[in-house]
């Protein structure tokens, strides 16, 4: 099956809102088999509503349309759909009721324009919004079909999610798919395919890897199509699991588990509290923790300590240290890191400290120097990077690092 | 003019790489009023580029591609363009010495398929790649024009940068348009929109205004149109300024300032440090101030206190207090931020507590109550806020409210 996602509406034309619906029905659509062959964005007229239907049903087999269901005047594609099907609007009569009832528990009265958003085609399927305003409306004529869902991101979630891919996995227009994604930290690409390459290279056609890298973090995405759905998921299961055994250093879980909950869950498993002593990442690993429900069960807290003086006065970084090494250093790092267990009485802790960037570099320490600290009530683990110019790269690349780092710490440290 | 993006390249359309080129050609283009009417994605086919080409240059005056240009047995855009328009593949002398040079320098050979990317059409203008790599082939027939570009991001944007725009704007291709964004913190759209209304509604045709929110902050963004570019600034700006005298509370700079870099600039010149004390953004605040390079002039650091007892240990937050009141309260709150004063030694301190969710809320402590505090070396003022349900809403919204929290402070107590 082939689809096409037109949106419909002059405010997405000229780049006031980003289409996000065309990037998520992609991705849904893709998962289930269906083909998107084209995306299109294009004004609110009629003409043009009217011509891209054309097109588009000529092209592929499922058009979704998304926008232009509301009340207001440039709100055209339930009417241009009834004359494009050469149909009448009616008002449906349970969508009039929600909108009334709706009307009623905001205290507004019906007017002739919100009576718009319940005029339906005669000959569509019709799925109702509980929430009161615009429906869907569905034709399909000639094994084609056309669907027109609203514009707002969540209800176009909602739609697809709860009605229309049930509805399509019944009528069995979808493909079986299913994907298992390894999450992986630590490790780049190049080494990632070559741990794995082996296995790679044993994939049957009907299952893929992909590899999305982003700061330190690359996600190993199995997708596998095919007919009969548990048993595609008995097997890219298991090859996910051949992928991890290859890979046991750097793959920390499944399915987008965020790194820092991976962290969280081997703290629970340990009973253990962990801080963190910030220089250079600034608040970026404590945020990637705290992100995550439930993380007061294992994270006590930490410090910023972007100056010498915080050093000194919350970690209890010997100033003389400091003067002697720098900031940037093992000494200080190792230093950050057991003042934070000490000060803190967490059970673990993270230091890190470098040159973020742009400026501020030298000639042993160039800008994207970064030296990271672990430690445990008894031991402490240093290690250096040299990342890249720039700030904006550097400071989630060390974060997520750390996060990597401290699970080695843990499986090594115990 | 009218412009068609054609991306070319399985991997998009199987949703491996998501289309960023698309996104950021369509918004450079419309900001120089070259409209662009539809956005392609297509696989690498020669036959589906053909008929795409075909297509495109119906509807269109300049269709840019993306993608496909490589020495790979896949890259078939330029061998299809010059197909398409009737001419053969010749190479290209100074590609094909710069390609030597750049592999000579990475102690590589020239072989039959890295010689690919120096073989160009004959009747089309060249742009050599400084890189070495795949130049950018142009067309140009009966006032319509293809430009084919290659798919990686930072050279998209290169090419359009340095050589297509100016070439565009040199022909009077393009026409003027000016933009100038207002950055606002702390007011909705709906304030902000009440408050501008009159200026709003005095805007000559040919000046838009779009508001486009986030967590707190709205840009508020002048587009303008004109033939005489400095009249068109100068008009632009004035309006700009008057939006401001508007809303004195609420902007805070131009042109995606970062609202942490309103806040820096405002302890400069006050000579001034700050601390944080975050608890429920968990180190958001700091992170937003470390983002910007030269931080350390202002911030000190900060500490998370994420549990009772580092509020006690590290900010001196009585432990009765914490018992009385809970942590989320106006008497632990404002006990944060003098204790980061205090133990800090800043001149400022932003203070946070509060239920980020999704569960940890009571009756009277909703999720999504978050007190914040702002204090000096003699003030302290604090709010409370009552945000959502949701952990990823909060989280970012509390962390630019309380930047935006400092700055009235400042304001209103020097």
């Amino acid at each position: 099956m082939k689809a096409i996602i037109v949106a419909i509406g002059d405010e997405i034309l000229i780049g006031q809102i980003t289409n996000t619906n065309a990037a998520w029905l992609g991705q849904k659509l893709n998962d289930v088999g269906i083909e998107v062959v084209e995306n299109l964005v294009i004004s609110d007229k009629e003409d043009h509503i009217l011509e891209t239907l054309d097109y588009a049903l000529k092209k592929a087999d499922i058009i979704i349309t998304t926008g232009g269901l509301g009340p207001t005047q440039d709100d055209l594609t339930v009417a241009t759909l009834a004359k494009y099907f050469e149909t009448e609007l009616v008002i449906h009569e349970e969508v009039f009721e929600r909108l009334k009832k709706m009307l009623d528990r905001r205290g507004r009265k019906l007017t002739e324009q919100s009576k718009k958003v319940a005029l339906v085609p005669k000959d569509c399927r019709v799925i109702v919004n509980p929430k009161g305003t615009a429906p869907v409306v569905w034709f399909e004529r000639e094994s084609k079909m056309v669907i027109a869902l609203p514009g707002v991101p969540y209800e176009v979630k909602h739609f697809m999610t709860d009605f229309i891919l049930p509805d399509f996995e019944k009528r069995g227009i979808t493909q079986s798919l299913y994907h298992k994604t390894i999450m992986t930290a630590g490790a780049g690409e190049t080494v990632l395919a070559n741990a794995v390459k082996e296995i790679e290279a044993s994939l049957p056609s009907h299952i893929k890897l992909a590899y999305l890298p982003s700061f330190g973090v690359v996600r190993l995405r199995l997708s596998g199509k095919g007919d009969d759905k548990i048993q595609l998921e008995k097997e890219v299961n298991a090859f996910a699991e051949k992928i991890v055994e290859c890979i046991p250093k750097f793959a920390y879980g499944f399915d987008e588990k965020p790194l820092a909950l991976a962290v969280g869950e081997m703290l629970i498993e340990r009973k253990a509290m962990v801080s963190v002593a910030e220089s250079c990442t600034g608040g970026a690993i404590a945020k990637k923790i705290v992100e995550n429900a439930g993380s007061s069960t294992y994270f006590e807290g930490g410090v910023v300590a972007y100056s010498y003086a915080l050093k000194e006065k919350l970690l209890g970084v010997p100033k003389e240290l400091l003067e002697k090494h720098g900031a940037v250093s093992e000494e200080a790092v190792e230093a950050m890191a057991k003042g934070a267990i000490e000060r803190m009485g967490t059970d673990y802790a993270i230091a890190t400290s470098g040159i973020a960037g742009p400026s501020g570099g030298s000639d042993d320490k160039p800008v994207g120097t970064i030296w990271m600290a672990f430690a445990s009530k008894t031991q402490v683990f240093s290690k250096k990077y040299q990342f890249t110019p720039y700030r904006d790269v550097n400071i989630p690349l060390a974060a997520n690092l750390a996060l990597h780092g401290l699970r080695q710490f843990m499986k090594k440290f115990g």
